[in-house]
């Protein structure tokens, strides 16, 4: 596994989109609005991994309760696997908590998956194929 | 810039490496305790990047007080920069407000500097040189 990307909560989309590439000098490689779960991302390589910045479009998405309730910042870390069906398999297997049984279509039109934060530590954990 | 390593606060470092190195494959690389800022720490490869796992020595350093406030999880973003002392002020001068106006040396042995959440969108930022 290696990092994919880190998610990162923020209130609005455009003034973290400047902050990353003016003064951390990323570079802004793709957006993505998912409307059925409320959601607008942007994308900003940083050497091997990415800052997945992301927006609430409405205060019940997952986004928009997770500002509600902590604020802007941290969301989540995701990781490259080759299999997120397998990944989900083993992580099962080890005991951990999944969110999602199956993969879903992630933002990067990639399967996806997450796991409970309450299984990794607080760290809400995404698998990424790729 | 690139991501260099996510800074993850753990109640206990041993299950929370035997976490990453079982069941996500990660490898333990390196150890290092801080007992002037009260701080034990692992780090575990992912690919190009590293998850820095942060355990608390006492109560009133500042990964025990984080864990009394949010409870464990992600807790910090750091980025490689050829030079920290030239990525702060260019942070500086960007507005961003500084944890360390000038460089200390970090874990890793070499310097490391923090920007404050504050103006990062919630997110305590690094810069590591490297």
């Amino acid at each position: 596994m290696r990092l994919h990307h880190v998610g990162v909560a923020v209130a609005d989309l455009e003034p973290a989109i400047e902050l990353y590439t003016q003064t951390f000098g990323a570079e802004l490689t793709h957006r993505a609005i998912n409307e059925e779960d409320g959601l607008a991302a942007a994308f900003l390589q940083m050497g091997d991994a990415e800052i997945e910045l992301l927006a609430s479009l409405r205060e019940d998405s997952t986004v928009g309760k997770f500002l509600a309730k902590r604020g802007p910042g941290l969301h989540h870390v995701a990781y490259a696997v080759p299999d997120v069906k397998k990944a989900l398999a083993d992580a099962h297997a080890s005991g951990l908590e999944l969110i999602d049984v199956v993969p879903r279509m992630g933002m990067h039109g990639v399967p996806i998956a997450f796991v409970h934060p309450k299984s990794v530590g607080g760290v809400l954990t995404e698998f990424v194929e790729a």
